[in-house]
């Protein structure tokens, strides 16, 4: 599946006309730099977590992102709750399978909720996907041990076992549904000594997919601008803290033009 | 009420010269990013939330800040202990109902909390505010559905009823006392692109409170700080994480001579 | 003792290609600034607490860092049970006993942490220390309310009683094991502006005592490169958030040329 740079300025557009709230359940290390960043691109990000409040947020949200980078029970059975709900409104749900692979409880949390959801789209490193499927894999604490296009078959196969979009980020993106494949070859390894950019990856889905219905398309354009907002910031970037720091403010500037110069898909 | 370019300095310089200790009990979100604006004006911040420790800090702390941003059955014992110790000790409480309006849990929270204790300020935006006092509202997530000048009137109500300072933050920022009211002007549209600016404001009000005796002339001193740091970062920024980065650079290095030039009040 | 920029230098490589696992259990104040300096010099690191998780991720870690800055009841728990661990597989163990002094809270945990590990390196300002041997010390919150100079002694004591190597860090850092003192002269004042810069240090000496089996060298070695980046930091840097932006981006490219340059130890 190709993505076309016009597609992806029209949800960038739509995130900037409707501001649609995320609801992002996720984990301390970056909530303030993915609000930044749903903020930069327009959305309207709140952070929830509390299981008193957690139904009522998503009764509200446009989308709802669930990351599981620091887990403990209270956190799991909030993010339980909140999908419930998502479900019932049909509001699209986005996983992030931060650590899987990394121990059981991280893995098991991980299995059971894209078991029990079908989240629209699931995002992670290729560790992370191959986590959720073998048992043969482990994650090196949050970094993946394996190149994003070791994992597409095993993607696939989570696709078909799930009927969740899987989005596998690494040198290229690759985003998979069914027997289509779209790659995403923007991005910078600098992009790597960034704590939470993957986490930010996640954010964007949640708030492409509230305004893009199809899941693999909103999964492809957010990477699509992840890739082109991390590689413009990397260049002239003195090191990975004003790489971030761009990062930010060109998603806050992002054009049409610079969508279209610098996508890079598959052939 | 007027609030002097004069009076504002020397709140500054009282803070720099004291580096009175600001006990928060504040959200994930905005933890790093408040505790390095209190530094950066001159405070000594500590981030202080278990329930075993809060009365202790509290009883060495200046000013105590306490913000509802992402809540839990822990914490919210842990704001009520800290706010009863500093009231024992007659220091200032600065209180942020983050979300107000957003869901009952937050709502209820925050009502019963001014209800208790009578922050000496209570600052929000105007959905927060108006929550606090109306069932009529819907706050989109912790984004305010409302101008700021919609709540003055309520803002007034609630004043009365509280007995606290209410500070409604927006793009003419409302500080309500009795028939006083002052208005700051102050202040760029792209700072509603910065997550937890709004809770930095909440955080600063603690630091002038804590040098300054009258409650509405701290917070007006506050906000006026946070409108020309806010305003000057963003001339010339790129975009909101430069921002971000300008704001606090600013904060650190503000003149007599940046107040006076920038201050923006009602005529 | 005298650390050689050489051997300074060669431990950065050895972080560089080894990209040692540091697991983190820490502050909410600091999780993203200290993965990113984490990652900026060339560690993998992973920040879990959950009790269900934390010994499997502390079996798969190259050294443990224990940070008491936000505590509450579970997050101890989880401490001690990593803790258990690192000594079962003989990794280091680096403890920051942030705030001790300031809550009999921390202070007793700290002691207790102490007591039961015997950290290969205990990092702290010098109010810090002086509260783990002395009941005659309050710490200002977080800040310290001694000269690190002054905790030289008190530091020994420490020492001899845990067996820990004690680095005090100030205006000059001393790092203590027995008879020997390191003494780095590096640093810049505007670093006390920065939240969180502490906590970095200590995150630091766990990247260095993985590569470098000499804990009172990689003491010294980590806070050396510390001091370095950050005095190059705030050269031209307009105030603390260009500097923390400079020092991660100046950890990411420091030479063996700028250690070489920078480098100040006692005569």
């Amino acid at each position: 599946m190709k993505v076309s740079s016009k597609e992806i300025w029209e949800s960038v557009e739509a995130i900037r006309a409707q501001a649609p709230l995320v609801h992002n359940i996720t984990n301390y290390v970056v909530m303030n730099t993915t609000a930044n960043a749903l903020l930069a691109i327009g959305a309207s990000p709140v952070m929830a977590h509390a299981c008193e409040e957690v139904e009522e947020m998503a009764g509200i949200a446009n989308a709802l992102v669930i990351n599981i980078g620091t887990l403990s029970e209270h956190w799991i059975s909030a993010m339980f709750k909140a999908a419930e709900r998502a479900g019932e409104r049909k509001i699209p749900v986005v996983f992030d399978p931060v650590g899987a692979g990394a121990t059981k409880y991280r893995t098991d949390t991980a299995r059971k909720f894209v078991e029990s959801f079908s989240p629209a789209i699931i995002r992670g490193n290729a560790s992370e996907v191959m986590a959720l499927v073998t048992e043969d894999i482990r994650t090196k604490g949050v970094d993946s041990s394996a190149a994003s296009s070791d994992a597409v078959e095993i993607g696939r196969s989570l696709n078909a076992a799930s009927g969740s979009v899987v989005c596998i980020s690494g040198e290229t993106d690759y985003i998979v549904d069914g027997d289509a494949v779209a790659e995403i070859r923007n991005g910078h390894p600098m992009m790597q000594r960034v704590t939470g950019l993957g986490c930010t990856a996640t954010a964007l889905c949640g708030a492409f997919a509230a305004v893009e219905k199809n899941a693999m398309a909103a999964a492809a354009q957010a990477m699509a601008v992840m890739g082109i907002a991390g590689e413009m910031a990397a260049w002239m970037a003195e090191g990975p803290a004003s790489l971030q720091s761009r990062f930010i403010d060109i998603l806050y500037n992002m054009t049409e033009s610079n969508i279209e110069r610098h996508l890079k898909e598959e052939d």
